[in-house]
């Protein structure tokens, strides 16, 4: 999981270079090279050798769902959505940069994502899949849906809104990415129809298991701790996890949805299943 | 040529329905549905039809480009860029729907535009390049480069910045978009490579025409006229033509792209430029 973290950095830092204009390919670099857990593009390497494809194939799709991922950070964080001044230990990105300028350079990122994505060595039937399975997810079918959910939901009383609600700000504002990124490496990867529908429940899992891992540590860690302001989903007034269900509760879902993530790859060859499964105990387990 | 804006805007209103999150296809739906002149939509059609592809081929992609316009001018009016309160002789999005409705609707608008692209009927091949194409020239070799630059320049002495820097803006900021537009048009409407880059010529040539035109008509007519803020580039004290090479030159260039845009579409079937050369002389002559 290491070496492919360190393989998606090395791709991300060869594929933004620091050239015209300026200014904003400082921006993106100072956004996406700030040591992210790499979560989307790993899951989406892992899903493609899972199903027996090459990595390499993989590599610009996994770049490119790390780029809209940090696109999604830049956005969520900018004064008139969450107004946070720290984001992986770091500044955010309009705290450095100005607001104009965060703003470009996460347009820059959403463009450049689909621009190499195209350069990748894939035919161009299953490109087109990618490209719209990719599209689907961040618009108001996914990441968008849930952020709009999420910012109307914003300081309405927990006992007026249900896990209903809750979830789908979830399944949309983090799952559809990370849904989105597996199955586009197992379709790129050249995984059958069968293959790429459990590769798609994998994810789903993973994905609310990350929200809900991400809502405990917001309720139980330190900024310092997490390198992003902590509490700050208790001072916005956002639903989560621990807020609906209670702690307890919320840690019982976590091992139910490890759980039944692993299910879903049962069926696969024990060593390609390997890395999906270190995936799904880091994302369990982690502490920021 | 109001036939073709016609059929853009029935399918406009088809591709972006009301559906939930209401609040997002709303705001989406009032920033495109407001009357624009099509343009780009309309290039993209009279391109394909110029090199003897179907209308129908290309309705998707010709709406993908408005979304994506239209996402750029959301952008462009929000308090950290323009800051304007008005386009197209309405409040503009954020006035009406608050900012981070705004900036989600434009994000959303610029996923659907892929996603709607890849719906089109049109070989993967050509798709591929299309939506290669497309994504170039809204990041930062295009779009988003003109934008950046602009922003840098404000406030500037036109003694101080050349036509080269004024020229840089709007390749960028205006004719990336166009030319994609006409480029995708001929791509999927079956053009050979010497008809492609005939119409990438014309498209040059058409971007900086209705660039030019657009500075004399900030500087020249009033706001009711224009339906959006005039006088907003001397104010925000922004590099414009006639500012840096007076009004008579600047309409003595409008003639000249005029003239040569014409000639790099004059080999073809002379019913099918018809649409072409009643674009250009619309945006050289328009008044708003």
């Amino acid at each position: 999981m290491i070496s492919k973290a360190e393989t998606i950095n090395r791709a991300l830092d060869e594929a933004i270079p620091l050239i015209e204009p300026l200014n904003i390919h400082k921006a993106m670099r100072y956004a996406i090279l700030a040591g992210g857990k790499r979560v989307r593009p790993i899951l989406c390497l892992a899903a493609c050798e899972l199903v027996g494809g090459e990595e390499r194939l993989t590599i610009q799709a996994a770049c490119a769902v790390e780029m809209i991922h940090t696109m999604s950070l830049i956005k969520d964080d900018l004064p008139c959505m969450d107004n946070d001044d720290l984001r992986r230990g770091k500044p955010t990105t309009h705290k450095v940069f100005g607001e104009s300028v965060a703003i470009l350079s996460g347009g820059a990122l959403l463009a450049l994502a689909f621009e190499h994505l195209t350069e990748a060595d894939v035919p161009s039937k299953k490109m087109v899949r990618v490209v719209k399975e990719l599209a689907k997810s961040i618009g108001t079918k996914g990441l968008v849906a849930g952020q709009a959910k999420d910012l109307s939901s914003e300081g309405l009383d927990p006992n007026d809104v249900g896990l209903e609600d809750l979830e789908y700000i979830h399944v949309h504002k983090t799952g559809a990415l990370l849904e989105a990124s597996a199955v586009i490496g197992a379709v790129i990867g050249g995984g059958s129809e069968e293959e790429i529908e459990k590769v798609r429940g994998f994810a789903r899992c993973i994905g609310l298991l990350f929200q809900v891992v991400d809502d405990i540590l917001d309720e139980t860690k330190s900024s310092e701790e997490l390198g992003k302001t902590a509490g700050k989903d208790q001072v916005a007034g956002k639903l989560t996890y621990p807020k609906v269900m209670g702690l307890e509760k919320s840690k019982e879902f976590v091992k139910k949805l490890k759980r039944e993530g692993k299910e879903h790859i049962q069926g696969f060859d024990s060593d390609k299943v390997k890395p999906l499964i270190a995936l799904t105990n880091f994302i369990a387990n982690r502490n920021n």
